[in-house]
């Protein structure tokens, strides 16, 4: 075997990747035997396939150099003036300069770790938090702050005293609806009280809102961006980020941040160096499906069908489950966070439950700065309601014997 | 108006971020009025629209979960089998490990960008080279060492010398077909002496091959990576980097880069942080109309209409542009270069022609320590034979008058 001379050459902060245990471990769950819980997967039998076929075939015909040409960094014009709209009727008022369309939020979350991170800064963190974001920011190498999370999400009282003690993160990093992991979500006193902090300490907020269109109970809980716009007249402390990857399907990598236009502007800048523009195919197809009603049949299709799956999995642990495992029960989005006994560890627990044909997420990876051993994340939105009464009964028995 | 608050929490390098003045003069060709030779475009009325839709509609129906699920960080595995083949026919043997599907090969070159400069990293690079690379990696803040082109590419025998006298950049960044900006090819000769120096120096290589198809002679210039595999058995020494924008349709955003697996591992590990992979639906129907035979058909009929663009251009520079003016004739791609004068101050002079509804990209931001602001880049992909005489007729007199 020829040896790779580019090990040579890789730059310092290489250093910080590396191939993670879980995911070579969960290479495993793609054998058709196992039931996974692992991925966070929206349910690939419920993708409007038809209409999104029937769009991008409209949008091409129509409108060719839309859909196939390069296109302005910003996002496609129709595009963001439908998403001001929706946004509109979320209670978050913004202009097209404060909005970009990105590869996913995913992208927002890379370019904001890259202009807003210095090697060594503090940003504040939910404690856990999705493991995406610290994936995506370990190669600016930043310090975390991380901030207990309880069945109301953050704890907004000990950030507090964080930051009356002196510490000075960059930014917090939150996901204020059916939080992955946990699937918590803020409640409307410590919005309040988290915006009131931002104004006191001068803390720009990321709020990263991936599922707070699939809520489960009657009413959509309000963003904090709405909140910003509310009290400072346009999005002043919170940068907003979603995505069409839930709501429509997550191979469009179709994205969106919105936030102050000093903010845009400079993504904007970094954005162009990074991909040119987000793919010009996927956004035209969403605007041509977005106008032909397709968001207003679907959304409610899923949060119905999530709905069941997150109950089928509630009623199997009820019945399967070790009274030592607890959890909260999730108002939507597409996980349940188990808390197992202290002494539990989930990593091997990960193990004995593959050799059962079960999978799920080990807690441990989502903790900035460590812990969280005896947690694990399962997901409900994948398999169906049937396979999901099965793999907890695989996973229970594996539970009951490790702790 | 509501102060940012995010502008106090920069990252030290986004100071590297400026917003371009030609960016700014070149927003004005967007009036229907100008003849604009400015972008790299692919002509929009050459789109096989209907095929892509076509391979779109069949993806999706066949196998929705392809086009619409999340997808592996590394790539499509059929499309990636497929660019096997296709590599192959460019004698460039390579292995799954050794493939990555990128965002287009702009995200190639920041991911590379990301992994392989630290601050301060000397990186060698033509003298002009491709501005898009220049912006991607301005937040990685490497110093540039300059290596002059002339009609038959890069100078290896000035780069040789640099690196005797001590020289040590990170890579060589080369367009080595019909490069952008002068479309000039290196020679047979050169590269041959090229990677000699690579295995001398142990100098690694980032060959992008973006224009390599569009050739309009009769046989496509052989790339750096081909004669690395003939030497060496596999990619050791050049991490080849093309695209299918230029080929099917850029707003597809599907690139890709084939290297030794020891540098992919790492790119796929930054990617996954990212964007966590490249647009699933864009990768499926590119493969889908691949496997259909689109490229066989499809990119002939882009020579030959490109070609005679080309040609059309040369014929109006013979006609009209003043004998002060020189260029070499590309043998392929989409640019022709024109240097005048030393005194001559492009920059000046594009804002004269646009004022005559014409437009071009003055040479200054392609060379990376500055100089070239004699030279101009000319488009020819984009308009038709009649704009593109009637443009140069446009162009001729501004360029007569500043001379």
């Amino acid at each position: 075997m020829v040896r790779s001379i580019w090990n040579n050459y890789f730059a310092q902060n290489t250093a910080q990747l590396t191939n993670s245990v879980i995911r070579d471990l969960l290479h495993l769950t793609e054998q058709p035997s196992v039931i996974s819980f692992a991925g966070g997967l929206p349910a690939p039998e419920c993708f409007p396939a038809e209409e999104l076929s029937a769009a991008a075939e409209q949008i091409i015909a129509n409108n060719p150099v839309a859909a196939l040409q390069y296109g302005l960094t910003e996002g496609y014009p129709p595009l963001r003036d439908l998403l001001i709209e929706h946004l509109h009727a979320r209670q978050i008022d913004v202009c097209r300069e404060e909005l970009l369309l990105t590869a996913g939020s995913q992208q927002a979350l890379d370019l904001l770790g890259r202009i807003l991170i210095d090697p060594g800064s503090t940003i504040a963190v939910e404690d856990p938090t999705y493991l995406g974001a610290l994936q995506s920011w370990r190669l600016y190498n930043p310090t975390y702050l991380t901030v207990p999370v309880d069945a109301e999400g953050l704890d907004v009282a000990a950030l507090e005293q964080m930051l009356i003690n002196g510490a000075q993160p960059r930014f917090l990093y939150i996901m204020s609806c059916f939080q992955n992991p946990t699937g918590v979500t803020l409640s409307p006193a410590r919005r309040e009280a988290l915006l009131d902090l931002a104004v006191r300490f001068d803390l720009p907020i990321i709020e990263d809102d991936a599922y707070g269109e699939l809520y489960y109970n009657d009413e959509r809980p309000q963003p904090l961006a709405a909140l910003d716009v509310a009290r400072h007249g346009r999005l002043r402390y919170v940068a907003y980020l979603s995505s069409f990857s839930k709501l429509l399907a997550p191979g469009l990598r179709t994205g969106w941040v919105a936030a102050s236009s000093g903010l845009i502007d400079k993504l904007v800048q970094v954005k162009q160096g990074t991909d040119l523009h987000t793919n010009s195919l996927a956004q035209a197809m969403i605007y041509q499906a977005v106008c032909d009603g397709l968001l207003e049949r679907h959304v409610p299709y899923l949060r119905n069908t999530y709905r069941q799956r997150r109950d089928a999995m509630l009623a199997a642990f009820e019945q399967h489950v070790p009274v030592e495992v607890s959890w909260v029960v999730p108002e939507g989005g597409m996980f349940i966070w188990l808390t197992l006994p202290p002494y539990a560890d989930t990593m091997e627990m990960l193990k004995l439950a593959l050799e059962h044909d079960v999978a799920f997420v080990p807690g441990l990876p989502f903790y900035a700065n460590g812990g969280g051993s005896n947690t694990m994340r399962l997901n409900f939105s994948h398999a169906s309601r049937d396979d999901i009464t099965a793999g907890i009964q695989r996973l229970a028995p594996v539970i009951e014997r490790m702790i």
